[in-house]
């Protein structure tokens, strides 16, 4: 539960991961960390014995293979690259909702950028209530707490955030992905991530955003139900091969950190521009279920508010919020 | 705390009450509530000795002259003429702030209606954390529990609706009141009422929303604290004599109802209408503080989302969030 400050080998740890596939050199290492050659050594062979395969590379260095398979702060911490979030991490084995969890932590006053992360979750919720498929060890389920200074008609603008970064992390990952107005993430024209903003506000201000977050890592067909198999995939069903969700679930706060940045310094004009690039939606013949009936048209831009514009016989209409179907594949 | 079924007192206090200040004859009562003259007398006394006055105007018939001074749910929903709100009502003599006690019953699922009452707030919150002055058994503090089929986005206008049904009311009493920019009331330039709204959601949907509503009725210069006293009114103040605050409560719930019906049958239009036509900030010189700053310049209008324009010397600034100051005397 409780985060643990960081000693040496963390840096190490950190060192590497940052470096990602590239191998770097002991003398890097010890150069930067301040530590002596046989120091880097020994606390290279400390992460080994907690289950960090690092390669040595002969007259090169060492490279991280894999991170073990956790989802604790031990393993997270020194692999996060953010000022903010996930610096204060609660790790869990099960949880009913780490979105529950986090806005109870919200409303206990909690701080921005914690963050709730669970190996398992028994409730997992998405949007509007649905239920969200969170079978242990396999995929990914955090929620982090936001504070920004936010009016809350601005609030939509957040969710839209989410999706770049989780789109990024799993572009990075060589997965095809494209984002489903207004924020679930697909591959092939399946689920692959879906994320669920809740928020407690004043009309004109916002008191705190929890950003939940799920992404199918490493689930095989067999751990959908039968029913969702046709619209869910996942990382490893989408590149053969599993990944390592440590590493994804810092990068994932590192890439959402960074759109958080942007959009609180730049606003939401370079979001709408980078959402339109990742945008499976627009250019799309859509079926949009809003709460008074269903509309369709070609799906034609988001406005400067997040909301989606479609074109439709009888003229533009402006959806702030609904179900969208895609009608033709890609 | 519980509400109590309705009995035939009620029933011709209801009915008495909806006269206003009309003279109802104790035939049209017998007629419509299918009771006999001799019952009609004997409901009367009974209401008599409850505390309400009631006059009987010889050869006419009764008008209620004086509720008591009570907010109880018995007192307050025979005065009700309204379908949802406060048909449950949560009365309480001391609570820290009944916008506190509402959200733990939404959070609680509380359905769409209930409202929270008490006669004084230990802990009174205005917008933004602010304290609310809210001395015992004078004025009027409540929160109503609604669950409106709204986008998140759109939440703002629910603001500028209760505004309107509490300066309807105040006018009704007899006050010149007029509304600032969001939904401050003010009489003769100095605040009577207040309105803070606090909601939870997802990005596009409102889970509830939370009116939390204080009215200044019978408070005396004396109760407000020496640097308020020159910002602060009251009902009493503004007219002279003191207002029956148990069928001021009843009017603004029944007038906030109204305007919720409008709201959602018919968009923001009427709304934002009806709200320039009681607004005080609109044509006036203000200076807005903004969160990165201070704008000054004419409040112009408000806009289909209910932000406010104001034409500075550099351009149209529309303001989402922002406390206004009104610069030259009405």
């Amino acid at each position: 539960m409780a985060t643990e400050p960081s000693d040496s080998a963390e840096l190490v740890l950190a060192f590497l991961a940052e470096a990602g596939d590239e191998v770097v050199s002991g003398e890097a290492i010890s150069d930067k960390l301040g530590l002596t050659r046989a120091a880097v050594w020994k606390h290279v062979n400390a992460l080994r014995a907690r289950g960090y395969r690092i390669d040595a590379v002969p007259a090169r260095g060492y490279r991280l293979a894999e991170v073990p398979d956790r989802l604790t702060a031990l393993e997270l911490r020194p692999l996060l690259n953010t000022h903010d979030l996930g610096q204060v991490l609660h790790a869990h084995e099960e949880l009913a909702s780490t979105n529950d969890r986090a806005r109870e932590l919200a409303e206990e006053g909690a701080a921005h950028g914690e963050v709730v992360i669970a190996e398992r979750q028994t409730a997992g919720r998405g949007r509007r209530g649905r239920a969200w498929i969170s079978p242990a060890r396999k995929n990914l389920y955090f929620s982090a707490i936001l504070r920004p200074d936010l009016p809350t008609a601005r609030a939509p603008e957040v969710t839209l955030v989410a999706s770049l970064a989780v789109c990024d992390v799993l572009r990075q990952a060589g997965v095809d992905a494209g984002i489903k107005w207004p924020n679930d993430v697909l591959a092939g024209g399946r689920k692959i991530a879906g994320i669920l903003t809740e928020l407690a506000a004043e009309p004109d201000r916002v008191h705190w955003i929890v950003v939940g977050v799920g992404v199918n890592v490493n689930a095989r067909a067999e751990d959908f139900p039968d029913d969702l198999r046709g619209e869910a995939t996942s990382v490893l069903l989408e590149r053969g091969e599993p990944a390592p969700r440590a590493l994804f679930a810092a990068a994932c706060l590192t890439a959402l950190e960074g759109w958080l940045d942007v959009h609180e310094e730049q606003g939401f004009g370079p979001i709408r521009e980078a959402w339109r690039e990742r945008s499976v939606t627009l250019g799309r013949e859509v079926r949009v279920r809003v709460d008074d009936g269903e509309l369709a048209g070609t799906a034609e831009d988001i406005d400067d508010a997040g909301a989606l514009l479609v074109r439709t016989a009888s003229g533009l209409e402006r959806v702030l919020a609904g179900d969208v179907r895609l009608l033709r594949p890609r």
